[in-house]
């Protein structure tokens, strides 16, 4: 089913806080995509790029592995990662960051796991991560009462085609919007687009929540008619639809 | 202002967790009720009484110290406490607990401390709760977007008369109502009557969403045209407006 998980805490060692909107999107057929804007950015460096962190993945570059009926692990590779893009890498460096989450009874699901900055013959970095479902059919954060309500929800993905110059993913889950646009010919923030959009009225009325870089104008405008294998071409950019749940 | 806060993590040394559907209510003046029902009651224990714990004060119960913009302290000497009632104990104890309230800048507040389960001289526990303010006016959990939200939303707090036999309290912000009733002739479960309603529709429509005990039905019906100082008896109950702010 496709979801929509709001952070409510980021553990790193001992220290918890939550500084950000964070919104992670999982569509019906596993591709995933968070996006981490800073609620108020603090110094020259947030104030220039006010998000923590951007990453979207695949269904190909996550794998997900049950250990019980409230458990499961998941080993991310990720496929768009803003600090690896502006550690001038674009391409998948295959350090599998691998994790567990573990779904409460009252429906909270916290994600722990370790990361190694330094490198894997390094000490790695213990870090927590607490996740509120919300009801992404409904406009207004809306803690989910029952995950039916999101079983019958849009789920619609769409991939850049093959590019030099572009790479991107979008994923709608029922109302909301999130997409990540990296330019490869660069490596700065001046190359990263992010946009996360609400649909507050009728279909394909947005208001945006997040709008970061130079080239969000080149996502698409509106997902209400899309179908499975369409392309939309839009600045130079062709955005392949890889994933249609319309419902 | 009024306020609901929903509890998500409830952390004893390094365990975290989330086992209730825990609401807070404080009213306008300071008045607070915290009910903690178990999602799934789990063993023998917990079947025959689903509540982790709850509580309330008047304003009269807490010490409020401003430490900061973001950041207070809050003495607690519980007024009503189903754990002290379980113990037998009817009367506040005068035991304070001290905690500390930081806000985040997602709005997210994270309240810590340390109690004393075997007394002041021997070692404490430390603990950890994080509450996500929700907007009292929407009758769905709605994540709180603007506290200005909540400014508008009405706080009515009703208290037993002076009673031999009775001792409640019951706090309306916006569209919930929780309310806790005891039994002073009594010390078990049976005593303890536990009530959280939810304006649903048209005022004085209500969902119940927790009901437990034997003397729900002694609550009030209806909350909508109350006045400070009105007295509504109920099977051998008065229960006084002790605050009144009808929006």
């Amino acid at each position: 089913m496709p979801s929509l998980l709001k952070r409510v805490l980021f553990q790193v060692g001992d220290a918890m806080n939550e500084r950000t909107i964070t919104y992670s999107s999982v569509s019906n057929d596993g591709h995933c995509i968070s996006i981490r804007p800073f609620t108020k950015p603090t110094g020259e460096k947030e104030e220039k790029f006010p998000i923590e962190w951007a990453f979207a993945c695949t269904n190909k570059d996550v794998k997900v592995t049950k250990l019980s009926e409230t458990s499961m692990k998941q080993d991310f590779d990720f496929l768009l990662d803003t600090n690896r893009y502006l550690a001038g890498e674009h391409e998948k460096s295959g350090d599998i960051v691998e994790t567990q989450w573990d779904t409460w009874e009252s429906g909270l699901i916290l994600e722990h796991g370790v990361v190694y900055p330094h490198g894997k013959d390094k000490e790695g970095v213990a870090f927590k991560e607490l996740w509120q479902p919300l009801d992404c059919s409904i406009a207004e954060e809306t803690i989910l009462a029952s995950s039916e309500r999101n079983d019958v929800s849009r789920s619609i993905v769409l991939r850049t085609e093959k590019s030099e110059k572009w790479d991107g993913l979008i994923i709608v889950t029922g109302r909301y919007v999130q997409g990540i646009l990296l330019d490869k010919t660069k490596s700065d923030v001046t190359g990263i687009s992010i946009l996360r959009l609400v649909e507050t009225g009728a279909m394909d009325s947005f208001s945006p929540l997040v709008v970061q870089g130079e080239n969000t104008h080149k996502f698409p405008k509106t997902y209400g008619k899309l179908e499975l294998e369409d392309v939309i071409k839009l600045g130079g950019i062709g955005w392949e639809v890889i994933e249609c749940h319309n419902q």
